[in-house]
C-alpha cells in the first residue's frame, strides 16, 4: 500500500518536483553576481563535489613577512556556500606569524584554534581593547566589521579556523588597504596623522605608489 | 598637536559615548529573549571573556548509544555569539560513532573535519542524496534545515567542528523527536509508516511513552 | 490647475518612470534563479493574471496512501509571488487522510483549516509535543523547520490552507527523504536505529533502492 | 542499548537543554516589544494554545457603512505568531461589501476567496492597475505597502482570508488616515486636492474633526 | 622585510583576488533585476563615477501643480547605490508648494531640510497624526510605509533631501495612485467614499480616464 | 452612512486598535537593547518630538585637531529611528578639515556635500581606490564597512550630511582605535607594521598607553 505514495514522487515527478523549491542554490560562478549571491546553477545538475570543499587540507602559501598564511573558503572557491549565510578561513601561522590587523566589512568572525597557542585581540568603536590566549579548541567572536588581529605565541605552528556569517565576508587588511596602492602620501598623512616617513616606507614595503 | 583629538573621546568622553553604537550586544542570560536574541548587558560591563569560548577544549560527555558527543556553543553557552549570526559545535566521535539523521532548523551547517574520517550525508526535499567522506580540513555544507548526518568511519577517534548561520539554529535529530515522548503510537503509525512494534522498541530504548 | 501634475506622469512619463522602483518582481521562470528569487520579467509586462493564481479552486491529484491531496502555490506555480515572502499550499483529506511528518526548511507554516476536522501536531527542538483539533476557521502555527503532521479526524472530507513566511518554503516528508532513494540501508540503520527488515519495507513501498 | 540516548536527553536534560534554543518565542504580550516583536515567555511554559488561534470560527463584528468585517490574528491576537513571519486576517463581505483602500507598511498580502466572488484590485506605483474577479479557491498577491481593495460583487456573502509575509503587517485604511483625526482640513486639501467640502464631509462621517 | 607581504597581493594577484568577495556591487542597468536588486557590473571595471552622483546638484523639473519638485537618486540614477540598503532624493519646494500625500512601499524616510521651513506630517495605522515645522537642519523620520506629507510654510524657496533605509524606496502619490489611471469611477468610489463629482474632477485633473 | 465606520475605531476603539501592529517603535532609552535594537516605549506615548531631531541646526563641538566637528543622530539622540534603518550625521569642516580614515560597522554611507568642496575617498578590499571632488548637492556611497575618508579641499567651510543604511551602523576610526587606548605597543607593532618611534608618537597624541 505504502507504493502509491511514491506515484507523485516518481512517475508524476516532473509535476511533484515542480511543486518544490530546491533546498540550495549551488553558484554558477560564470554567471552574474547579485546582492544577494550568485546566480544558481539547475539544481538538478548538483553534485556532491558542490557541498564538499577540500582545499583547506593543507596551508596556503605562506607569506614571509606575515610568517602565515591564509586559504579561503568563500563562495568562489566553495560554490554551494552561496546563499547559504556562512563560510571558511584556513590560517596557519609559524612562531610569532600574525594575521595583521584587519576588518571584515560584512560578517562576524568565530576563530577556532585547532592547533598551537594564538593571542586574538578585538577593538570596539568605543575604544574597548579585548585581548585573549587562546588555545586549541578555543573560539574567540570578533563582531562584525570591528578592528581585529591574531599572532601565533607558541614555540610552534599554530593552526585556526574562523566562520563568518556571511559567506561573503570581505576581508580589509589595514595596512594593506593604506599603503599598498596609488592613494596618495599627502592625503593619506592628512587621513592618517602618520609621518610622512612612515607612509612612504610602508608603501615602498607593500607595492604602494604615490 | 594631536592632542586634541582625544578631547572628544576622553574629556567629553559621555557626550561621544552618546553618539556611539555599541558594536555588540552580550546577552544578558537572565533577561528575557526576543525573536532577535536575548537582551544586551551593558556594553561597558563587556569583559574579555564575553568574547571567548573555552568550553570546547575537551569533548563533551559520551552518549554511549551513538558513540559520540555534542557540545555546542550557542548564545546560552556563549554569550558574546548573541545577534552574531554564527555559532559553533565540536563533535567527538568513537569508531563507528554516528550524529544520527537530525536537522537545524534556522541554519545552515558549514562541517570542518579536524581529525580522523568522516562521512556526511545529506538528503534534499527534492529527494536528491548528497554523500561524501571527509578527511581531516575538507568542509561540507548542509544547507538549511534540510535532513543530514555524520558517521566515522575510521579506525580512530574523529573530531568536528560545525559552523552555523545563526547563533540559535536549532538542532532537532529525528529519532529523538519521533521517539523520545509522549506522542502517540497510533499517531506516530499514520504520519511516519512505521511498523507498531518498531515504534514501541524505538520509544522503549528513546525514553518516550504513548 | 490639477492638470499640470501629470506632465511629469503623462507626458514626461519616461523620466519620471525612471525614477520609480517598479513595486514587484514577476518571476522571469525562464531566467536563472539567485539565492533572493528569480530574475524579473520587465514590469511594463505585468499583467493581471501574474498576481492571480487559479490553480488552487480543486483538489491536486489524490495521493492514494496518504488519502491526501497536496496542491503548491510557490513561485514555480505563481510567479507574483517571487520575492514577496509568503507563498500557499492547498491541502484536501480524505477521511483519515494524513500529511505525513515533515519540515519547511526554510519557513514557518500557518495552517487555516476551512473544512472539517484537522488534528494538527509538531514536535520541538526540546522535545515538546503540542498536538490539537482543529475545526473550519481555526489557524495553527508551526514554527520553522520543525517536524510537524496533519491528521484528518472528521468523517468527511478535510480542506486546509497552509501560508508561509517564504516564497520558498521548502517541504521535506521525512519518510520520503530516508526511504524514497538510493540511500544505503546499512547507513539508514546507524543514523536511524531502525531495524533493517523495516528500512527494506519502507524502502520498497517507497521507491528506494539500496 | 538504544536506552543510553536518552541518557543526555533525560537525566542529564538541564544540561543538554542548555545546549538547545527554543524553536519558537510565544510573545509574552505583558512585556514590552522590540524591532523584532515581543519577549518571549519561557518556552517551558508553552502550551498548545499559544499554537493555535480559533479567533477567526465567526466574522468579527459588522461594520455597517462598508458591510463587511475584518478580523485579525496578529501577534497581539494570536502570540505563538510571535518572530514567525506571517499572520492572517479573515474578511467577511456582504454582497457589495468592501474592503476600502488601504495598504499595510510592512508586509505583501496573498489573499485567499474561500466563499463567493470578490473583486481584488491593486495600483502600482507606476500607476499600473490591476483589478481581477475572484472565486472560491483563488489567491491575488498585493505587493508589500501598495493600495489595495477588495470587494464583493457576487450575490451572496464571501469570505476570504489574507495572509502576510510579517505578523506585524499594519494595516492603513486611506480613508480613515485622511479624514478619521484631527489633521487640519487646509493642510488637507493641500495634500490631497480635494474640495473642501469633500473633506469637510468625510471628516463628519468618519469622525474626524479640524 | 615587508616587501613580501605584497606578493601575496602583487605577484600571486590573481589567486589572491580570487579569495576575495568584491565589497560592492554596482548595478548593470542593462541586466536583469533581481529581489535584491540589479546583477553586479565586474567589480574591476569599477569606476569613480559609480560612487558618485551629481544628479541633485540642482532641483529636477518643476511640477506647476505643486509647485515643487522632486528629484530621485534611486539605483536606476546611481548604479553604486545597488544592494546598499539607502538611497536619496531631492525636494525643492516654492513657498506653498507640497509633497502631496504619499508613502514609501519598502522603506523609512528620514527628511533633512537644507533650506527654508517645512512642515511634515505623517498619520498612523492607529491614527495617530504628527504634524511637526522644521527649519534648516532638522529632520524628520516617516516610519515605513505610512502616510506622510510636505509643505514650504516659509516665504522663500525650501529645500530638503530625503535618505531612505532601501536603495528601492518606491514612491506611490495617493492621488495620483487614485485618480490618475483607468480605475472605473465607480469602483473608486465605493473603496474610498468620495463623491462622483470630485473623482470625476480629479481624474480629468490628472490624467486619469474610466 | 459614512458614519458607521467610525463604530470600530472610536466606540470599539480598544479592539480595534489591538488588532493593529504599531507602525513605528520610539526607544525607551531607560530599557535594555536587543540586537534589533531598544525595547520600544508604548505608541500611545508617542508625541511628535519622538519623530523630529532638531540637534543638528548648528554643528557639534569642534575637535581642532581634525579642524572638523561630527554630530550623529543615532537612535540615543534620535529615539523614533529606533527599528527604521537608518540615521543621520552632520559634519562641519573648516578648511583643511578633514574626517580621519574609518569604517563603519554595520552600514553603508551615502555623503551629501551641503556646502563647500569636500573630497571623499573610499578603498576596497580588493584595494581599489576611488577618491571623488564632491561639490554641494553631490552625493557619494561608501560601502558597508570599507575605509573610507573625507577632506575639505575647498577655501570655505563645507559642511555635510551622511546617511546611512542602519539606525546604528558605528563608527570606527582607524587612528583612535589603534592608538587611543592600552593595546601593547609591541603588539601593535607586530599588527600594523608601524615602527615603535610612531606608534609612541601617535599614542601619546591620542591618549592611549601602553
Amino acid at each position: 500500500m505504502l507504493r502509491l505514495i511514491f506515484v507523485c514522487f516518481t512517475l508524476f515527478a516532473l509535476t511533484c518536483i515542480n511543486a518544490l523549491v530546491p533546498d540550495f542554490c549551488i553558484a554558477d560562478l560564470t554567471g552574474p553576481e547579485t546582492p544577494s549571491g550568485y546566480t544558481c546553477k539547475p539544481s538538478a545538475n548538483a553534485t556532491v563535489s558542490d557541498f564538499v570543499f577540500t582545499g583547506l587540507r593543507t596551508p596556503g602559501p605562506k607569506i614571509d613577512l606575515i610568517k602565515a598564511s591564509i586559504s579561503p573558503a568563500f563562495t568562489a572557491q566553495f560554490p554551494g556556500l552561496n546563499g547559504q549565510g556562512v563560510s571558511l578561513v584556513r590560517v596557519d601561522l609559524d612562531p610569532a606569524g600574525v594575521i595583521p590587523m584587519h576588518t571584515h566589512p560584512r560578517a562576524a568572525e568565530l576563530l577556532l584554534v585547532t592547533k598551537g597557542v594564538v593571542v586574538g585581540g578585538l577593538i570596539s568603536a568605543a575604544n574597548q581593547v579585548f585581548v585573549a590566549k587562546l588555545q586549541k579548541g578555543d573560539s574567540m567572536i570578533f563582531p562584525q566589521g570591528v578592528l581585529h588581529f591574531q599572532i601565533n605565541v607558541g614555540g610552534n605552528t599554530a593552526v585556526a579556523f574562523a566562520s563568518f556569517s556571511s559567506e561573503g565576508p570581505g576581508l580589509q587588511f589595514t595596512d594593506f588597504a593604506l599603503f599598498g596602492n596609488s592613494l596618495a602620501s599627502d592625503i593619506l598623512e592628512k587621513v592618517t596623522f602618520l609621518d610622512e616617513a612612515q607612509i612612504k616606507k610602508l608603501k615602498a614595503a607593500l607595492g604602494g605608489s604615490g
